[in-house]
């Protein structure tokens, strides 16, 4: 069981707090991604320094190596990576597909080859909910399937169709307790009828939150949008939403909009180590030979250690020599553009200007969609 | 002009206070290596929260990238890299021979071709002088050769007498001002008469600071030790001594025995990286199967943040994962405990000690010449 309230909204965009056993999460939250057990280059420190309250990890790096269970005798996830923060893992059915190689698909589940050494494990709806329970995650995702896109219509209902009743056995293999909760994840592709369909059959259920899979796969911010426009609003209003695997700021602000309430993406952490950094003014690439001599700091309108005692001439500097170093900083002050932008976000719904701050930041932030 | 103060001696171990005009530096100090203006892994902050109060830079280095002319531009290494503290860097002279290739060495100076994009360079005393003044460096070295071990005598002979003739040349090129100073280095491989006439030539030009270098070589410790017996009480008495590229905590703790002052090494940052650590019971490799399941500390009479907030398990975890995060806390352990190990030194002899703890660490400490 999760608290979540809604504390105001204007028009569908919401600005709620979601309570956990590890802590609060003020919505719209941006989750950055732990995906074995720590957010690449970082300490758990600096991360909460960010403003991040809560982290993403993923079941099936984990089932992997350390496993599951090894964690657990570690007491948990967060004892195991020294966060105390809430944590959501996702079911590693997404994972499994686009890892693992050898994969077998029934009713029962997926059979795959690990990607490390090849060995064979099976993962289950059952299973999948063992996992994360060992993995002791605040919030739990539901196993499910998604096909990739583009798919026939055929395929797409029957795949979504199969994750519903997948969706029904991890509820039912579900150990619900104080603080922790079951999110179901909402498929169905690009299609209106299909969404609604599964919709209907995860409320029957009826979950703690409720995720819309199956998007950021390739369709395009414009489609994205389109399928949120009908999605979003239909789930349940006094329950979490969120979007899984998005994205970039302009994806977010547009996602807010249409009433999403979370989100988790690797490409802030992602882009800090191959030397993207998101600012204020738009993306920037800090390979570029014109920040060589460049006394500016990456952002002068962040306040986090990258911007307020590096240059971006040092910072150039550092990728170029490939030190890790640049990676830390740059890791860290994409996390913190993030969070920036998820605080600018709830403020402006609290502040009912949420919809100009969206319509600013869509005329004047540059270059995200080439990312 | 650099002053330096010996608080109190035992035997030939020394206690002293050097002054910079970036800080002082209790001796004897050990210099973590911040190779291309970053210690690999590591925040400034965070070796600065390790003890270390003096940072080493390398001339060959930065150099090349992103040359000296630029790092003056933003106005010298402590500014470009965000370390206020006292930096000394090396002549450049030792991995021009060991890094670089197509090298041509003439009594002007060493010719060679970059590493990165094998754009020749010519390196020469006055160039070694300028670019370290460029660095801003606290503590300049004398630009010198150091010929492979082992060379013929007449090899060593020739190849120390041209190092003093560079070490003049570099005393008349170099800038003299309050705070920061020039150390020369002392050659003359493993013979005695070479080492004696060498310490002979850099006290008649005059040096803030003398080097001893030619060891570390490859010719072991008890060699190394036997030099260090005759050549480091042989110099000046009131300046301080450092052995350029040492070494392994016993290397270490038995040249300070023998009169040395100050040390430099890649070692506790190189290993963090590899996964050795240093603790009080010896070096332990982090990836061994045996540390899967371990909830020990790395080292419980450590006070870092691995070792006060992480597990063996979750060190072997991220090496076997290849995450980051393990380099970082890694590095910061083995650098935390090289400070640990110089502030038990400085204590102990101090409190006239130092002999109980030299010959307790000798015959505890184990395995680190394995390394």
């Amino acid at each position: 069981m999760l608290k979540f309230q809604i504390k105001n909204k204007e028009e569908n965009a919401r600005r709620g707090t979601l309570s956990t056993a590890h802590g609060d999460v003020q919505t719209p939250a941006f989750m950055p991604v732990g995906t074995a057990g720590t957010v690449k280059a970082m300490l758990p420190q600096s991360v909460k320094a960010t403003g991040a309250e809560i982290l993403l990890g993923n079941t099936y790096h984990l089932m992997l190596r350390p496993t599951a269970e090894r964690v657990a005798s570690f007491g948990g996830l967060h004892k195991f990576m020294n966060w105390d923060g809430p944590i959501l893992t996702d079911s590693g059915g997404f994972q499994v597909m686009s890892l693992s190689s050898l994969r077998s698909i029934t009713e029962e589940g997926v059979t795959f080859q690990s990607h490390i050494n090849g060995a064979k494990h099976v993962l289950t709806p059952e299973r999948s909910m063992e996992i994360q329970h060992l993995l002791d995650s605040n919030i739990t995702m539901a196993f499910d399937e998604c096909v990739k896109f583009p798919a026939p219509y055929e395929t797409v209902k029957k795949s979504m169709e199969r994750s519903m009743r997948w969706a029904k056995r991890s509820k039912d293999a579900f150990i619900d307790k104080e603080g922790y909760g079951l999110f179901g994840i909402m498929q169905g592709g690009m299609h209106q009828d299909l969404r609604m369909q599964s919709i209907k059959a995860l409320t029957d259920i009826g979950f703690d939150g409720y995720a819309i899979g199956g998007l950021a796969v390739g369709e395009g911010q414009e489609i994205m949008f389109s399928v949120l426009d009908y999605a979003a609003p239909a789930l349940p209003e006094d329950k979490p939403r969120y979007l899984m695997g998005v994205g970039r700021p302009s994806d977010i602000i547009g996602s807010v909009k249409r009433g999403v309430d979370m989100f988790d993406c690797v490409m802030p952490s992602r882009s800090g180590r191959t030397g993207q950094a998101f600012t204020s003014h738009g993306v920037l690439n800090i390979h570029n030979a014109c920040h060589r001599d460049s006394h500016l700091p990456l952002d002068s309108a962040c306040d986090c250690p990258c911007c307020t005692q590096y240059t971006r001439g040092y910072m150039h500097h550092l990728f170029k020599a490939g030190e890790i170093l640049g990676c830390m900083l740059l890791t860290w002050h994409n996390i913190r553009f993030y969070q920036q932008l998820m605080q600018q976000i709830r403020t402006a719904i609290e502040e009912n200007r949420f919809e100009q701050l969206h319509n600013d930041f869509m005329s004047t932030y540059k270059n995200d969609k080439k990312m």
